[in-house]
């Protein structure tokens, strides 16, 4: 058996990453937006032994043109922060990891959401941090225009900080409740904050007590320059995006070499590339299944999906020409775009072809196969440091994620990639993480040390 | 039997407004932060018929002198629109009432949260819009000092609009799902807010379908100038504090003709008083209930409840002459200050008698005797226009709550004064409130125009 096991996420926002899901023949058109469906997913997942339930987020409706918008069926979703507690009531061990954007909140709410959701779930809980770089989301917090990438980076940075600090507010043995004599906490175990930094005042402490796991997961998913940076800094998992492995393995290297760096164990953070998985009794039924979702996309929403990619209209270019040189600059993820552009030059496609592409899975990593092929691959990645686990994405709700809890997961455990069972009731402890120590109550004996502020 | 039948809230945070309650004989001293008693709590609540669970908040550790801060259970609690959700998956007909604070929140995430939680829970949501006057609150969000009250409340109105109006920015049946075309939506039931004012600036539409009720039931707990006006204007319950039969017959008549000038019907609103109830199987065994609880309050508290009432610190003042007359002006709670000022003159209390009395219940109504004795004090209050039901404050847990469910409201239901069975599944149903109409997609024929613009 080998030493190394993956880390396997589920990504359930939307629920398909395919624009077509919802069309699927045996699917549920709601998924996105079904809550018995969403528990029956969760209950799969938990007994696939997944690590976590992802959800991603958006603070808007997405700004893509009509004739797509009204195909999508990401415009309905739950809050992540508001399905995720109730979600925890029904399951146990269950990673439950929310989105939640360091541009358009308080750091106040974020901090007492997530250690809410931590107790609540029996330290389960992982926050996704990102920063919100769509002018659609920007419109809906006072802004008229989306906040400059090196600037919202900066205050993701400070953000962090001062989340992580509100969390350290109480030592884990703060609270005494001593009935007798009347004394409900020690004074000598509480931390006021009193943070003031660039964009930040925050006094604190924070009132709820110190989460379950010290600190809810921290994972992020930004690879720019910046992105990697603030990653090898602070997160524990890095949900990724390259879609071949020569790509995967440079990602991996780079952050890697980074925590080192700045004094990181490397093994306390996940790299996570999304994998798009169709599973079939053969490669050849695999592939017609991948096939047929794809036939249900209608061209519309492949134009739009093309132009959220690239930050313009793309309907406004020649269909049946490559994609121009000349792209106006924008502040969409910038990763992503790159690779498209990158990947249109290489495979000579025209903006027609590639608006197909984008419609389907987005450019993300597929593993189209059989359980075996899909295993072997899983294996190279992770054997390759490619990779330390998937965040999966699944092609259509429920048989995608059904297929996989019932034939990749048992192939992934013959061979010893993956756990048979959970191996304690809480994130870290499975995801192989320490508890982060609390920087003002630290206990050296028993708690990692974990980074806190920056240079 | 009587046509007008009572609406029962609980309020459960803290638990029990009580500072000792977490003392008491039997209890269990982390009620406030214990999910599997909260789980019961919310479960007996259902079983006793109960309107809903209605958890307040604050958005800071409370100022309070650390003598008494480290006496109080209600430094860690959950954050309400976390818990809710996990307690809306084990009940399933009690409402679900959260704050907000419309000082210290973005309306896109209120209005997307509660209306993701009225999703979950099948029509249970509802949301007590209050502004944050407490500087430990503002200090945690960028500033300094607390917000001026009227500033507060221009922005709370303006906050209501948003809010509802994002709610209202999908028909009802905007959703069509139709897996044969491909079209997800209709676009002509889509209305994008487009909002310019004062204090806010959000574009919409909210990335959720409309809410099962509608909108969540708009809940108030103001009772200053401003807070009546905005209530008559917007609120559907108003939890009220007076104590006193006089005083709410006055606040009654006064909040119901508001709403007759601005053209509201009286029985959209619902005014409830929080009532600390304690039960005996006599008069005499409930006051010694009492006697003993208020027994258990450390002189240390008592002072601190003061002060956090008055807005000044009140160990400063001669503890055994009467409340200075100059008090500083304070940006705290107005009406519960007056009120106190009010009691100290009219029982000629010491600063010292004054603080023991409010480190009991906080100067709230008090129905402590028999269930007999208590159902006559309802029975009074509501068929004298003083209320339309009550908000009930538990005196310790769980002894308090299943008394009162247990004794209190099977002789309520004798009398016709309680229902025996809820109506339906939705709090709206329950407490006899209109559906609000979508102001962008009316449909006269079935729904009730609410309220929206005002002047």
């Amino acid at each position: 058996m080998p030493a190394k096991q993956l880390v396997l996420g589920a990504f359930m926002r939307p629920v398909s990453i395919h624009t077509a899901a919802w069309r699927y023949p045996g699917g549920i058109p709601d998924a996105n937006f079904n809550l018995p469906a969403l528990v029956r997913f969760a209950q799969t997942l938990e007994r696939g032994k997944f690590d976590a339930f992802f959800m991603a987020d958006h603070l808007a409706v997405m700004n893509m043109p009509m004739a797509a918008l009204k195909r999508s069926a990401t415009v309905t979703s739950f809050d992540p922060l508001t399905l995720l507690p109730a979600l925890a009531m029904v399951t146990t061990r269950l990673g439950l990891i929310a989105t939640a954007s360091t541009t358009y909140n308080e750091p106040y709410h974020v901090a007492r959401k997530f250690a809410s959701l931590d107790h609540i779930s029996g330290g389960r809980a992982g926050w996704n941090l990102v920063t919100s770089g769509n002018p659609a989301e920007a419109m809906n917090f006072g802004l008229d225009s989306h906040v400059e990438h090196s600037t919202r980076y900066r205050r993701a940075r400070e953000f962090y900080d001062v989340v992580t600090g509100l969390w350290d507010s109480w030592a884990d043995d703060a609270f005494i409740r001593d009935v007798e004599s009347g004394q409900f906490f020690d004074p000598a175990k509480l931390h006021t904050l009193a943070h003031e930094g660039e964009f930040l005042k925050v006094r604190g402490p924070l009132n709820i007590a110190r989460p379950i796991q010290g600190w809810p997961v921290i994972v992020q998913a930004g690879s720019s320059e910046a992105g990697r940076q603030i990653g090898a800094e602070t997160a524990e998992a890095i949900f990724t995006s390259q879609n071949n492995i020569a790509d995967a393995k440079a990602f991996y290297a780079d952050v890697k070499s980074r925590m080192a760096a700045v004094g990181r164990d490397r093994d306390h953070l996940k790299i996570m590339p999304g994998a798009f998985v169709v599973v079939g009794d053969s490669v050849s039924e695999a592939q017609a299944k991948k096939k047929h979702l794809d036939s249900l996309v209608h061209p519309d929403s492949g134009m739009a999906s093309l132009s959220v990619q690239l930050g313009t209209d793309a309907a406004r270019f020649d269909l049946d020409a490559p994609l121009p040189r000349d792209l106006p600059d924008t502040n969409a993820s910038k990763s992503a775009r790159d690779r498209l552009i990158l990947k249109a030059e290489r495979e000579k496609l025209t903006v027609r072809e590639l608006a197909q592409y984008v419609g389907g899975a987005f450019g993300t990593l597929e593993m189209i196969g059989t359980p075996a092929t899909i295993a072997d691959m899983m294996e190279e990645w992770l054997g390759g440091e490619a990779a330390d686990g998937f965040n999966i994405m699944f092609p259509f709700l429920p048989a995608g994620l059904d297929d996989f809890v019932d034939k990749v997961v048992p192939e992934l455990q013959r061979r010893g990639l993956f756990r048979r069972d959970y191996a304690g009731p809480t994130l870290r402890e499975n995801m192989g993480l320490p508890r982060p120590a609390n920087r003002y109550f630290p206990d050296p004996t028993k708690e990692h040390v974990a980074p806190t502020e920056a240079g």
